[in-house]
């Protein structure tokens, strides 16, 4: 059920490359990646999950709310987060040229889904 | 000169808070606060410096290009921070249900501004 929500993520963003869900423990509930990608997108996310930890636990300290969504744009990748619950978050990686819009509007649509197949 | 630069930003964009040029070393050149806001800005900028060092470095080893730009999204604030060179970042807050997209194009828009006025 997991793998069908993300890949419609992937294949309906502009330049989506590969979405991950994956615990704030860096291990991965289950992934798609578009055909022909190779598996940065999971050493990404991987790479990327301790920071995010902190940035979570930032927030928490700062009162200022929960943390929603975060997104890192390099110069050859566009990656955006959106935190599902307490323990988990879904990852999506876009080409730098990629929607980025278009992503973060299926990330936040699909996390209803996301979050309900969670509990 | 930053000033005037940081001040335009968090006015034109809907809902801006705060506007700081800080290093990475989270020492602040200058910033320009929307009256009546608390130094609330100022606080995370400095709270999320070294979370943004670890997320540049970490570009670095994932091989993606230069980091650009972070934006972190909580239940009460929106953060955007670009970054201008080696050593120095922009970062603008708004309120939760500011305009992200104008904010972003602001910040964009202005780099090349304050980038000439750091060299």
């Amino acid at each position: 059920m997991f793998h069908e929500i993300l890949r419609e993520i992937v294949e309906k963003s502009g330049g989506g490359i590969g979405a991950v869900i994956m615990g704030y423990d860096g291990i991965a509930i289950d992934e798609f990646f578009r055909e022909g990608s190779d598996d940065e997108l999971s050493r990404m996310a991987v790479e990327y999950t301790v920071t995010l930890k902190e940035i979570k636990q930032a927030a928490e300290v700062l009162n200022t709310g929960a943390m929603e969504e975060v997104s890192i744009k390099t110069g050859r990748h566009q990656l955006i987060v959106r935190s599902l619950n307490e323990d988990y978050f879904v990852a999506l990686t876009l080409e730098a040229g990629g929607n980025f819009g278009k992503g973060r509007f299926l990330l936040m649509r699909e996390a209803y889904a996301l979050r309900d197949a969670l509990s």
